[in-house]
């Protein structure tokens, strides 16, 4: 019986990396979780990348065929470079895939994480029966990754599918990207939870503050969704307008792209069916007329794992 | 010496079409202009299309290989459909090419007007030396194509690049699309002109009302130009906010796409300098920090026979 093969996708995060062995058909056999360190700077970062595959190899004595990493930030592929990634203070650009080659001696792929993620999607999860897709991913940050004819679409230099940072009201608020108005100055994660702690506080009725045992630095999107759930109607509005300003922003996506169906994973995905159905309604109602009846919006399927399935799906497929 | 050889190309518009007889260097032998009739409904628009070919055979001998036809609205190219051209009432779906095909027993290629143009420019014109560049058409619409690898993006059905319909103010004025807030419901020169009238009712001081002989039905953006020329401020300012909003629009292109490159062309291109300027500041300030030094906004070099040029184009180059 020939031996199973094995590749080691990284996914590297603001907060933690997490690292997994993976087979051919994306089944995790180990994963570990280690802290990213990001305040302490690149070399911090990479030695901690280092010492989490090192801890899984020793977990395992399987031999690899290659290492991928789903990275932050703008990526050259050819080069294996990560260019400011945001969140990791100090970074500029740093030859990741050399430094992570030197040290374990396979080939190492490196990717911006949105496009691992879609890759991951195309390969194992809810992207498999398309040509096409925009993935979008829903966290801290809203990335996106482009499949095209079943391939990732990277532009010119690797930074294609920006979809967190497309503007929907040119002259709106500050994003940290340094323009106005993005989709990701809206509903990523924590500029959408300050803007619901703002909110609540002219807000009467709620259960939001009583979920959060009073404390609303415990604030989170499971807890908008739980309350929403139980019949909140200003969570409910709070998860309908995220929904909204996405599909403003998905909208400009197609109408450019010509691609119709959108997947949509990460954390604030778990807005569920109310997310969903408001993405698109929103989207149906404004994009170009000959699209508005192949929109389809589908929730990703990989969930948690897609970070590290996705960095080593690049592994096998080198797509 | 062997024979020249010789395309068609018919640029389809809402007011007139326009078609050339186009040697394989993109030279134009002979052309006529001819009403479009766009209100009496699509046979008579494609009886004029008839009639006009038929006159240019007449005036020229030549034989002919093909005939290329850019048209507004979405294109299906297999089929060689034209769906919804804005601007043509009563319209729905026709089968151009096969209209056009059973007439003159040739090869006929039907194109988006504005991918038809930026075909045009990257065989004949501005976009030769670049592999990758975003073309956007000012005119009463606003339209756009894509070029990745020195082909056109077409997308799934033959829509993308709808750089007119990507929004800027999710929540702003409606357009005609159906949408909110899109770049031509701000640009595109029916929208523009009315504005500027609006606006002038406002301002005091401008040559504007003056160039028009007290008569602001004869507005149109050579006026505007040329008192911005000759240094009206408010016609000044009305050039630089269109470039703005252009580069707002644009930016969302860049981010998405990663293609720095940018090619206008179109009437309202004719605003100059002062609106290319406007543009590039825009887009270099908002597009992602990677794509920021990338950055570059240059004119069309086709002009007023871009249309021709590029339908043509598509009988030489099937691209």
């Amino acid at each position: 019986m020939p031996k199973k093969k094995y590749a080691i996708g990284v996914d590297l995060g603001g907060t933690s990396i997490k690292i997994g062995l993976v087979d051919e058909k994306g089944k995790i056999a180990e994963k570990v979780s280690i802290d990213s360190l990001a305040n302490d700077g690149p070399k911090a970062v990479v030695s901690q990348i280092k010492k989490g595959i090192k801890q899984l190899l020793k977990k395992d004595g399987h031999k690899i065929l290659g290492i991928g990493v789903g990275s932050p930030g703008t990526i050259r592929i050819k080069k294996g470079t990560v260019e400011d990634p945001p969140n990791f203070p100090g970074w500029g650009k740093i030859h990741l895939g050399n430094l992570i080659k030197k040290e374990f001696k396979v080939e190492v792929f490196v990717e911006n994480d949105a496009n691992a993620a879609a890759i991951g999607e195309l390969i194992y999860g809810a992207g498999r029966k398309y040509e096409n897709f925009i993935m979008i991913t829903l966290g801290t940050g809203v990335g996106g990754g482009i499949i095209i004819n079943k391939k990732i679409y990277r532009g010119e230099v690797g930074g294609a599918g920006e979809l967190g940072h497309v503007t929907i009201d040119a002259e709106g608020v500050p994003c940290k990207c340094g323009s106005f108005g993005c989709v990701e100055a809206y509903i990523g994660s924590n500029y959408l939870i300050e803007r619901v702690k703002t909110e609540l506080q002219r807000v009467k009725k709620s259960i939001l503050l009583e979920l959060c045992g009073n404390n609303l630095d415990k604030l989170n999107p499971q807890i908008i969704h739980e309350a929403a759930e139980r019949g909140d109607q200003f969570a409910g509005s709070v998860i309908i307008d995220t929904g909204k300003r996405l599909g403003y922003g998905l909208s400009n996506a197609v109408n450019i792209m010509d691609i119709a169906t959108i997947i949509i994973g990460g954390g604030v995905a778990g807005f569920g069916e109310l997310l969903f159905t408001s993405v698109e309604e929103t989207l149906k109602s404004r994009v170009m007329k000959p699209f508005q009846s192949r929109v389809v919006v589908i929730p990703a399927k990989l969930k948690n794992e897609a970070g590290i399935k996705g960095a080593s799906a690049l592994v096998f497929y080198k797509s």
